[in-house]
Formats: C-alpha cells, sequence, structure tokens
C-alpha cells in the first residue's frame, strides 16, 4: 500500500479488486438462488478488465448506457448487450455497425421508432419494450396497454426485429431509505410485472422480464416474476447507496486518493488536489447535518477501512477539495500526504476519473472519449 | 444552423463564437480602461483554439488551475502562466519539464513548500503569494502577516523563485446575488489586498496584485489597487452566472444540443439524451420555485435565444435529462429533433464534453485526458 501511495502524485481512482469481486460473486449467487440471470449494467466501471471480472462468475449478458458504450464491449467480446437506454434513431449507422457484429438488444416504447428500425436496419437486432413501474422517467406503464400490444405485434412480425421481453428499471429506489421502503417500491414493480405478464404470457410465452437497480437487487432476496436482474452501481457501491441502505460502508470497492497541498489549522481545515472535475459534484447530506461530498479512509492492511465519524470532504470546487477534520487529525496530517475519500457516486466519479488504479498497482483503463 | 442540427447525432456542446469573443472583448476593454492586465483564467474552456481568441484582444498572461493545463497551454505557446491552486510538491518533475520551457508561476502559502521548490526546482518559477480575501478556502490572511513576512523574504532571496505577487480569489461572489452584494465583497476583497500593499509596497514595490472572479469582474468597474483581473467562467458564462447577476441569459456562449429520445405526453415530459455524464448535475432553484439543471434554448437565427418561460431540465440520470415542457411544446417535439439547453455550470460541463462544436460546424478541441 505504501509504495502504492508513494506512486500517486494526482487525484487518482483506487480500486480494491477483492472487494469488487466479492460484490459480484454476491449478486451472481443471489441471481443463481432465485434461479435468474444477473445481466450487471457496465455504465458504472465502463471497462473492459473489471467486465472480463464478471465473467468468472458466470455473466454472459449485460446493459450498457450508450451506443458507443456497446461497441466498446463488443469489441471486448460480449455477445449479448441491452442498451439499457431509449433508442436514439440518430445513431442508426452506429447501430448496424454493432449489429452486425454481436447481439445488440435496444430498448422500444413507440411505434414510430420501431418502423424507423424496420425500415433503417441492415442487421438484425433484439428489442425489449421498456415498461415503467412507477419511475415515471421512461417507459409504458399500464395505462398504455395499446401501444404495447402494438409494439409487441409490429415486432413478433418484424424480419429485423426479434422480440426479447419487457425491461423495466425501478430508479425511484434510489429516493427512499431503508429495506421497508425499498421492499414496497420492489413489490409495487413486481406487481405491475405480473399485469403484463398476466396478459401477455399466453401470446408471447418467452419473453424475458428485465429489471433490477442496486438498491432492490442488494436488498431484496426474492425476484418472483423476473428472468434477469440489472444493477450496476453494486459492482462498486458508494456513499449514496449506503445512505439508501444497499451496502455497508466495507463494501466499497472504490476510493480517491489525492495529495494534501494546504493546511489551515484555524478552521481545522485541509485542502487536497480532487475537485468537482474528479469526484463529480454530486452530495448527501452527512449524518452530521451537513452536506458532504466524500468520506475520508484511513490506509490499513493493504486496502482503506472507514467509519463515519471519519473527516469527510465538506465542499469542492473545480480542482480543490477541502476537507473538515479533528484537531488531531489537523496535527497528523503533512502537506504531500496523500489522503483517501470513498465517493457520494461512484458512476459519475469513473465517469469523470477514466481509469483506476488496482491495490496492486496496475493502471485499468475504461471506455476512451471519441 | 439546419445543417448543424441535422449533423448532431449525441450530446454536442456548441459554442457561439460571436458572444465569446463578445465576452472576451468587453472584459479586455473593462482591464484596459482601468489600466490592468486581464489574465483570464483558461481553466474554463481548455482549449488552444479558444486561447488563441484572447490574443486578439490583447492578452498575453493567462491562469490555469493544473499543472497538466499548464503543460497544455504551454505546448500552445502561452509564456506568462500561473497555476492559480496551491503547490503539490508531488508534480515536481512536471513543473521542472514547463518551467524549462516557458514562463511558469506558482502560487505558495507556506515555508515548507517554498523550501521544498527551493532545493529540487532545475528552472526557476515565478511565485505569488496566495493571499486570503475572505472565501476561506486557501492562502494567507491578516492573521497571517507573519509567514508572510517570512515567505517574501524567503522568495527574494531565493536563487530560483522569482518573487511576483499576491494573488486572490475571492470565490464567495458566487454565493450572493445582486450588485450590492457583489459589491460589498469586492470592496472587502479591495480593502484586504490594500492593507497588504501598506505593508509590503516600499519593501517590494514591484509586486503585482492579482484578483478577480467572473461576478466582480463582470458587475464591478473599478478595480483599484489590482495589477490584473482573473476571471474565468466570463468567456462563456453559464445559469449560475445569470442568477448571480453576473450577465444577460443573451451572453452565455455555449449550449448543448441534445436529441429526444421519448416523449411523456400525459406527464408534458421529454426525455432526451443528454445526463449527468455531459451537463454534469450542478443544478440551481429555477425562478418558479423547483431545482433545475438546464434551460431550453430556441434555435434562431444562427444561434440561440432564450428567455426564463422556456421549458427547463429537471432532472438527470447518467445519460437521461428529463424536460418539463408545455402543453404546446409537447405537440410541437418530435422523437429525433435536437433540442438546445443552456447548462448550469459552463466549465463543468465543458469539462466532461471534451470539445465545442461551433456554429459553423467547426469542431473545437480541448485539453484531453492523459
Amino acid at each position: 500500500m505504501k509504495q502504492i501511495l508513494n506512486s500517486i502524485i494526482e487525484p487518482t481512482l483506487l480500486l480494491d479488486e477483492k472487494r469488487c469481486r466479492n460484490n459480484l460473486q454476491r449478486m451472481a449467487e443471489k441471481a443463481k438462488a432465485n434461479g435468474i440471470f444477473l445481466r450487471p449494467h457496465f455504465k458504472t466501471h465502463q471497462s473492459k478488465t473489471i467486465g472480463d471480472w464478471a465473467k468468472d462468475y458466470g455473466v454472459n449478458r449485460i446493459a450498457v448506457s450508450s451506443i458507443r458504450m456497446a461497441a466498446y464491449f463488443a469489441e471486448a467480446g460480449w455477445e449479448d448487450i441491452i442498451v439499457a437506454f431509449p433508442i436514439n434513431t440518430k445513431e442508426i449507422s452506429r447501430i448496424n455497425e454493432i449489429a452486425s457484429k454481436t447481439g445488440l438488444n435496444l430498448l422500444l416504447e413507440d411505434l414510430e421508432s420501431a418502423r424507423y428500425l424496420e425500415q433503417s436496419l441492415t442487421h438484425s437486432i433484439g428489442i425489449f419494450i421498456e415498461i415503467d413501474t412507477g419511475y415515471n422517467r421512461t417507459g409504458l406503464g399500464l395505462e398504455d396497454l395499446d401501444t404495447v400490444d402494438e409494439l409487441l405485434e409490429f415486432v413478433s412480425k418484424s424480419s429485423k426485429l426479434e422480440l426479447k421481453g419487457l425491461l423495466a428499471h425501478a430508479g425511484h429506489s434510489y429516493n427512499v431509505q431503508g429495506k421497508n421502503k425499498i421492499a414496497e417500491i420492489h413489490e409495487n414493480s413486481l406487481s405491475v410485472f405480473r399485469e403484463f405478464r398476466l396478459r401477455y404470457e399466453s401470446a408471447y410465452p418467452d419473453l424475458i422480464y428485465s429489471a433490477g437497480d442496486t438498491p432492490t437487487c442488494s436488498t431484496m432476496d426474492k425476484f418472483p416474476g423476473l428472468t434477469e436482474m440489472r444493477p450496476g452501481n453494486f459492482v462498486f457501491y458508494d456513499l449514496s447507496q449506503w445512505a439508501i441502505g444497499s451496502c455497508q460502508l466495507e463494501n466499497i470497492a472504490v476510493a480517491m486518493a489525492c495529495p494534501v497541498v494546504a493546511k489551515f489549522p484555524r478552521r481545522n481545515e485541509i485542502v487536497v488536489y480532487g475537485g468537482g472535475v474528479h469526484f463529480s459534484k454530486d452530495r448527501k447530506p452527512h449524518p452530521n447535518g451537513s452536506d458532504y461530498y466524500g468520506l475520508m479512509v484511513d490506509w490499513k492492511n493493504g486496502t482503506w477501512s472507514t467509519n463515519m465519524d471519519n473527516a469527510y470532504i465538506k465542499s469542492l470546487s473545480q480542482e480543490h477539495g477541502t476537507i473538515s477534520v479533528s484537531k488531531k487529525l489537523m496535527d497528523e496530517v503533512k502537506v504531500g500526504d496523500i489522503l483517501g475519500f470513498l465517493p457520494i457516486h461512484s458512476c459519475m466519479t469513473a465517469n469523470l476519473m477514466k481509469r483506476y488504479l488496482s491495490l496492486d498497482g496496475d493502471r485499468i483503463s475504461m471506455m476512451a472519449y471519441p
């Protein structure tokens, strides 16, 4: 660990492979125990290497959040990819290119886009119809059954569109805290799936029912009626998921390492090199009442440990992070030290950092900008 | 404009060169009228091309927010660069490399770092001592005059450190609204500079006094006692600066263009391809009371126009933007249309987007990831 910390000269995203693999394994075992597939959402890590780790736990299907991300993971050999985002018809030539190489699945929620695809595709793709189980972001609800009927009929008759299933994201689970509240959202979501299944099972017996966000997949034990679960953030977790109740602090598999650049004993504050362009500006209420942007870790046993009494990031500007510390820590920490912090939202932090450093000192790459 | 919009297939950051040059020109004229230098902070645009535009208005000195950014602009030919961030001694080899090629200036606020530089530099650099005029993020205040004394003496005797001046950032101007409140911060900041000048003018008559954030530089007319002003965001402005009172909506020189991917007439919402990984999640209170993440523009006369009655981004997830729209707009907009939005915080949006598209259809590059 000392060697790793000595090598760090700028904000660096550390990845604890063991914690990450434990998160993958736990979720894979839960899926298996339920007789369903785990289709992890790779938007969180955006990395071929970490994608390969998932294969060790039997994963052979994934979700991504953009066509470009589908291209990246198709190149890495994934053969069953859902772009879990409404079809963006503007990207038809990229879609055709990926579909010519691997099993690409897109979401549909309107007939016009379905007709557009039927006309414009040069290779066949799989189709999931996006349904809304209460999040109210995208997808067709029980009020839209006529549209669902039409789409199912259109897709099942199409030569280029292969009907795969129904897909939902119960993202409103991110707005609650605690197992009971998550359970309520989970039950409501499953009950909407049941209604769809009742209506369509006889005509379309092979539909895949795909759902699952990190809070429900992490805290619930049973997923009746689903064919696959699709969590993303669980691979790393973060302080947001901890606040929701999805994980323990020790499950969080990424931490930012930042050089100390200034100390202000009069106000018990330390400034690190590490700001909004590294962490992102996602914030949460700290248990002490104020907002915070990250929680300090202690370097320990070749990794890090944390508790909520630790120092925390009280504000971020573009490159500065201001840490609120105890007087004791103020005395111990020196300019030039490397401090570590758990991020509030690991997806956003990883997206900004664009690479990882493993605790063995390996650089792990991510999808690059075009 | 129609041709530009037709070429867009994914979230794209549009740059109106005319507005941007007007912003540069207005600030350059204000500096000139005050007999002071304009040293723009290039962290906002991070682009050699836009940096070159500033030269057309007499700019020959800049500020940046990281050593890497200094290297990027040194390569573009800039010969007087301040890294307006506390010295990060971990980057000494990068510092030496840049200092061997161009005029690099760093901030100091502790003697230990000064001694480290004196020992470790292979080429001389300029030094600004960072002072705190009330923001309380970094810098030495009037309570720290002993340290300032020591630093000034150390630097002026050093063979490798060239004493340049005192520098402050009154970033608390970002937390207020309206000219009167900004004026108060401006006066307080200038009065702290006056105290420093009184103390040090006779011993160090050639000190540069550098200050100036976008709110004060945009709204104040006089800068007595300063040698240079150092705003950054003004080159683009954004909805945050509009809310503070630094600019009009029509001064904002960047807008995001995003494809419409889904429509939800029942709740008067449109979903675009454009999320937190494009806009950043910075948000502000909308005049109507709710938070918002961006304001919709109308495409007009080869650029865009806006007013606060326009539709706005009500929420962002990783790649989705949800737009709250009127019933009329709901009927007009089609899936596949390109909608435009002013960003809440242009520095963060530009940092995520990593390139611009001019209204003439030119791709304008930015500093890349390492």
